[in-house]
């Protein structure tokens, strides 16, 4: 069959035939041809197959070459071990690392079915996990990808997320590096969020860079803002993470462990974790707060890594733009010391690097804030973030003003205020809706300028936010939209 | 498309605009065109569906008429609030009546996807429920089928299985109806067992009725013996067996709310279930059978329905035959009174009915014991059963003799001691596995026959059990197959 799974390799029998055999969902069958095997997870269909045929999915034959009409005897064969791990752990009892080794290996083989991986997922949210277990975790999703050796102090400052319009990232890596650190920061693409890290640098630069390319870049430059996405580190974590998608609920454990498990692979050494904390952010409570750091210094301390966790309360976007190229001007402006930058940008990065720069106990937290505070000052942090451009490739030119990056064909309108008072709440949900409507992230210039922020002061008819749009319909989309939710609340 | 699911609706966008959309696995959308809307599931491909086109199962346009090339709105809307449901009792948070129902009702309409059923699924394993939940479960999963009302002492006798050939339930149905009870009778097709109390009954009458059918029957002549799979009475409970497949294991929860699902459907009042205890059945203690009893009293209690749990240890088939015919031959030859019928079937089936007739309250149990063996004795046994045989539409000449139950023309091979000794175990999972490879229970005169049972004595080169087999290539099979693993041990 010309069909791929993109992951395990299947065998679809005709329904009747599967049913005499007692063939049940993700039963396992070795497939014996011309002197050779290869395993293969069972399927079952009344229409892609005939009786007395077997159809075999590119994972199949891809492995072993195999002709159109061969004679092929099918054995059952028992579920692999890692299906009994799966089934101790939701029984509630720990597992050992060969145990987890063994699970995460053929999650990534492609070896577990869908269901027995969502079982695996399931436990996350369901049992406890001692820390030794997710330690284990971690070391068994580092250790069945690829995996970095950086020369340097190697650090990462990686925020958790799950706030639209929050750039630190772009700013932290170019003035990390003038420190003479080294940040091999790789990101994400959005995938329900207006804009990636990724997306926004991509309008400055290429971000799909493999792994000799991101050693190279991050040895001479110092720093890399690159898409992890491709990299095949930790990549166990993706197929979890499709599997935890349909609750759109992600357990912290889970969390704990796919960041320190990326982190490990790529040899980090010294680790800051941005972790906003409020009603509209990932983690809503300072208790959660305390305890996912514990988690995370003790997985940390597994891999030899240092951590520091720094908890910011967090009600809004950071900076003023939502959507890549929106996002990608208010870095620029920071980096090229525009008077209508945004200074909570500025301020959060340059704290986030300090607290990197003093764990690598080279600087006291004082004297590294000082000193990342000059590197953007003296525009040494505008140069290096044009050495990272040209050395992963340039989107527009290196030295683009940040005002040029919004092209002058795009379409915008100004929402404004319909009453005077204060903005009592920002309402994030809705701006990542509108944002999306707009067509973020896949249309580079779409989405929001907030002019206003938390607790500010709005008059009567003042610009409250502005829409940007490639076209008329996106526009319309997102007007629409806006006659349902709405971004800030004014009383 | 000229696909259909089986279950759920579900939509299929090509992967570059299911990206672009930021579309997930199991997202929701509503499909509105010509004034219509239909909800579905999406999915996406790179292969059924190209570019601007939207492909729809066959349960999507068997709702609502759709043209080839309509024009249609899609909208993502959220997921049912059934998934809120999943996920708080998957965080350990009691579940309310109306939540599950919502879950229990959602996977019927096939609103839930595979991954959504499967942790719903996992919170059986690995999160308490409370008496009160299992019964609202229960309750949920009635309410979301066909309901059964009918006249007179509507009695069950049930085993909850994992033993091969234990035929008891063929005894117990006529022998009930005798004593003037109402018992009609569903069971199963086997799965993975060399066969179902269905399949065996399958030899001698039709068992695919209809629940009218049964009604009429069971009114009628008192008893019936038939297939439930086809019947829609509790019809959650397939669709949540379909996702615990594949871990092969079966919370006890889980087994006492389908069972007592499907008994409160039908309307059952007094309830006997026969609960096998040992190293190779379901319930490996005593302890365990103890809380499964608990619970299954408890949730009988809230339907108004008596229940009764007798243990019996068993370590192999209760009867010699495995498979459909064999099986079959040996209920008839115990309702003709042969010489060479089994003992322990006869035993076992006269107890359990005498715990049923004790439950409705009208005997003693001594009573309903001696009323059962007469009515065994006397023939009345073996004529109702030729009545429910009739009634259902006979297979075989209803009055035939247990001997001719097995044909003529079946192949056979005995299997003799290579020593003497005693047999000090039973091997039921060899039996079943060589019961299935001689082609039971596809193959009705497939399976073996056990001439010795446990404890008893054997002599060097004497008759252990039979094999039967319709081809010589089934024959080869077993053969080929009981060179790995053997039925008795004898030391």
């Amino acid at each position: 069959m010309d069909i791929s799974s993109g992951r395990s390799a299947f065998a679809v029998f005709h329904s009747d035939e599967a049913a005499r055999l007692g063939m049940q969902r993700e039963d396992r069958v070795a497939l014996h041809f011309d002197g050779t095997r290869v395993d293969a997870i069972a399927d079952y269909s009344d229409r892609e197959v005939s009786r007395g045929e077997i159809g075999l999915f590119r994972e199949v034959w891809q492995q072993k070459h195999i002709r159109d009409g061969e004679i092929i005897e099918v054995e059952f064969i028992h579920r692999p071990p890692s299906v009994e791990a799966i089934k101790k752990k939701l029984l509630g009892k720990p597992l050992t690392y060969n145990e987890l080794y063994s699970i995460v290996s053929d999650i990534v083989k492609g070896r577990l079915g869908d269901i027995e991986t969502t079982y695996f997922v399931a436990t996350g949210f369901s049992q406890p996990w001692s820390i030794k277990e997710l330690c284990w975790l971690a070391q068994a999703m580092a250790d069945t990808g690829e995996k970095v050796k950086l020369a340097g102090t190697v650090i990462d400052i990686h925020s958790i997320g799950g706030m639209p319009g929050n750039r630190t990232t772009m700013l932290t890596a170019p003035i990390a590096a003038c420190l003479g650190l080294t940040i091999p920061k790789t990101s994400s693409r959005a995938i329900t969020s207006p804009s990636g890290v990724a997306d926004t640098m991509e309008c400055l630069a290429k971000v799909d860079l493999d792994i000799s390319d991101i050693k190279k870049i991050a040895e001479k430059v110092g720093a890399t803002l690159v898409w992890g996405g491709s990299l095949n580190m930790a990549p166990a974590d993706d197929h979890i993470i499709r599997m935890s998608y349909p609750l759109a609920m992600e357990p912290y454990s889970k969390m704990v462990v796919s960041i320190m498990a990326k982190k490990a692979a790529m040899g980090i050494k010294y680790f800051v974790i941005e972790m906003p904390v409020g009603p509209t952010a990932k983690v809503h409570s300072q208790d959660t707060a305390r305890q996912l750091e514990r988690r995370f210094r003790a997985v940390g301390e597994h891999f030899g890594m240092k951590v520091k966790v720094v908890k910011l309360r967090e009600v809004e976007p950071c900076g003023h733009g939502v959507g890549p190229a929106l996002e990608a001007r208010d870095v620029m402006r920071v980096l090229q010391r525009k008077d209508n930058r945004s200074h909570t940008l500025e301020r959060t990065a340059l704290r986030l690097v300090a607290y990197a720069a003093h764990l690598t106990g080279k600087y006291s937290f004082r004297r590294a804030l000082k000193l990342a505070r000059a590197a953007l000052e003296n525009g040494e942090a505008w140069r290096k973030m044009q050495e990272i451009i040209k050395a992963q490739g340039p989107n527009m030119k290196p030295s683009i003003d940040a005002e040029e990056i919004i092209s002058s064909k795009v379409l915008t309108h100004d929402i404004k205020a319909a009453k005077r008072g204060y903005v009592t709440a920002v309402n994030n949900y809705a701006i990542t809706d509108i944002a999306r409507n707009l067509g973020a992230p896949v249309y580079k210039q779409a989405g929001l300028y907030l002019h206003k922020r938390y607790r500010d002061k709005v008059h009567h008819g003042e610009v409250l936010f502005t829409l940007f749009a490639e076209s008329e319909e996106r526009m319309d989309l997102a007007l629409h939209a806006l006659k349902k939710v709405s971004v800030f609340e004014i009383s």
